[in-house]
């Protein structure tokens, strides 16, 4: 058996009916969709065929699709706007977010900190935000500025636990709060719907769910708009400059078109291998499949393993031919736990004995058996050859 | 004869050798080069052996270079740092500039103006910058606030004219203002040295030079660091984050492996077709070539047709099968003589009736022979059918 890649939430690998899509872009056609003859003209065309099918997957209108360069693209360029905005009131003001946001949304928070927003972080305990505390955070108060934003996951890349975003999204809206909501780790996987979340911005990344790198989206609600982040050329209807990448693009287009037509089926091939791994773990001693008691993500499985190292699990498990994450970041020689999971309440020790196994559709149930006979083997070898202390 | 692009400087077909490299990572390899597994540790070592050979063709260290999406992103990011600069001292300063850069340069000069930067624009007098008020320009004065940063393009996107960075940089360096040079245009068709320039930032775009769209190089010097543009995960050496785009940076480093390599037979062709074209067009009454007394890239021809509107002679050519450009932009219905031309001194007659045509690797000399067959026909058809009136 070929290696198995169980660490999808990191990146896919691309469907070949997408690879298809975008193979005429990258030998036989070209041109820049700006240019007025007939080589821009249809690349111009390819482009918006893409997000008419990108808007299709939103329930959303083609108009309110920027397309970006990545996630982290999208996420910031919504957060630093707040800094750039034009509003007649320069007064730096509030961002209440979730303590387990992605990096490009927690880092431009902190950036924003820097520049004299006011900061609010809600710890998702056990791994799902709770909706009045944060609503009670984005009120206005007397104590506090007004929150010029709220910026919420859909859901999160390592638990997997589904965010109450709709429910955030209907209060900001009462209180004239707009919301970003963060869905690279959702599209693809889970229905989502701009209408139904009622969000003003909402971020989905192509290689998240095998379609290519290079390629993101942003929807925005029509009249929430930037006030320029990457600036020059009018591409994106001024709102995103820079020539248009083709083929990425293309490739988003037809991986939307796919997700929309085959959700249901893809619901159930991945919860049926998520559910496969979730019962193969219920017979090893000492692991704890984590937030499997409230709303996930049908593809992902976090596991703590008492008495072992994650990341020493991660290597011994990528050495017998199977590829897992950590949540967890090696900086200097030392492993630091996951941010998130220590904002999700779970204690250093669990979150450094923790795995993240995300499946994708190429994944079968041959290789989900493989990876369940090799798992205890190696977590076995570890607890009795370099155990690490274990709280509880 | 299929159609023939004569669009070069717009973007580039991708060189067949460029696509085979990158195919294995659309389908058959994948990875998130920040993986600690095999998968991902394989496209990290793809993204690093494609930055050793864009530095081995801009004479550079692998560790400057920093990866983006775009040249517009990578503009961008070194204009807009200077606004999120951690400096001590945050009062907003002076950008020295030509007249003619990239929009990507001009409208982020135009924002930091908007924030209280003074910005200094030297008009390219004929299509070069005098080295002389440049250098006087960034200058300390009495008059004056310090100097930030000076951005001058290599080569210039309409007229092809190559300016005077090196001498530029050379002043700025021993007054401590720090050089951006944008050679987008020019990476790929002449020899580009971060050496010799003497520059400290340095932007080249892949799909200008028979790369893929999607990514495109930023050199920065060592000491001149970015202060965060993109900011999230700590990709790039925490100067640019966001998942790589594999695909791409793999494509764009063996683009650069490639022109390395070929560089000069490379030129040879190119002029030889550049030579060409304007050998032809001299027996065309009333059409002037510009900027032929200076240094040009090899591959561009700008030439102004009395009487002809460029637009409507763009659209006839693209009917007849060839595809040019003019620098014009077409808004709301009118169309606007280019920006850089008009700063470059030629009246709104001249450079509404321009054109421009950019050869390129691909462009044979029977289909040079097909243009200059056809063109006389489109130019005398407009003449007498739509003239439009010529100032001199």
């Amino acid at each position: 058996m070929d290696a198995v890649y169980l660490d999808h939430n990191a990146t896919t690998p691309l469907d070949p009916r997408v690879r298809e899509a975008m193979l005429p872009w990258l030998g036989g056609r070209h041109g820049n969709p700006s240019s007025l003859h007939a080589f821009g003209q249809g690349a111009r065309n390819a482009v918006e065929e893409a997000r008419e099918r990108v808007a299709v997957l939103l329930g959303a209108r083609p108009a309110e699709i920027v397309f970006t360069a990545s996630g982290t693209e999208a996420n910031n360029a919504v957060l630093f706007d707040l800094a750039f905005s034009p509003s007649e009131d320069r007064t730096p003001k509030r961002v209440v977010t979730s303590g387990f946001e992605h990096p490009s949304v927690r880092e431009a928070a902190n950036r924003l900190g820097e520049r004299g927003f006011q900061i609010e972080r809600i710890l998702p305990r056990g791994g799902t935000v709770d909706a009045d505390e944060m609503i009670a955070a984005l009120a206005p108060g007397p104590d506090r500025p007004a929150t010029s934003l709220a910026a919420l996951m859909l859901a999160n890349n390592e638990l997997g636990t589904i965010q109450p975003v709709a429910q955030v999204a209907r209060a900001a809206r009462a209180y004239g709060v707009p919301v970003l909501c963060d869905a690279v780790q959702a599209v693809g996987k889970i229905p989502v719907s701009v209408a139904d979340l009622d969000v003003d911005a909402l971020v989905l990344g192509g290689h998240k769910f095998h379609g290519p790198l290079g390629a993101a989206a942003l929807w925005l609600r029509k009249g929430f708009d930037l006030h320029g982040y990457l600036v020059g050329g009018s591409q994106e209807r001024r709102r995103r400059a820079g020539t248009e990448n083709v083929p990425a693009i293309v490739g988003l287009g037809k991986a939307a078109e796919i997700a929309a037509g085959e959700l249901s089926e893809r619901h159930r091939h991945l919860a049926g291998l998520r559910d496969r791994i979730e019962r193969g773990i219920s017979e090893i001693p000492e692991a704890r499949v984590h937030a499997t008691d409230r709303p996930r993500l049908p593809n992902t499985t976090h596991i703590a393993f008492s008495g072992v190292e994650g990341e020493a699990l991660l290597i011994r498990l990528d050495l017998a031919g199977f590829a897992v994450s950590t949540g967890s970041a090696c900086s200097s020689g030392t492993v630091e736990p996951s941010k998130g999971m220590l904002a999700a309440g779970f204690s250093p020790e669990e979150a450094l004995s923790s795995l993240r196994v995300s499946v994708g559709m190429t994944n079968t149930e041959a290789e989900i058996d493989a990876f369940l006979a090799a798992l205890p083997r190696e977590v076995e070898a570890l607890r009795r050859f370099a155990p690490v202390p274990v709280s509880r």
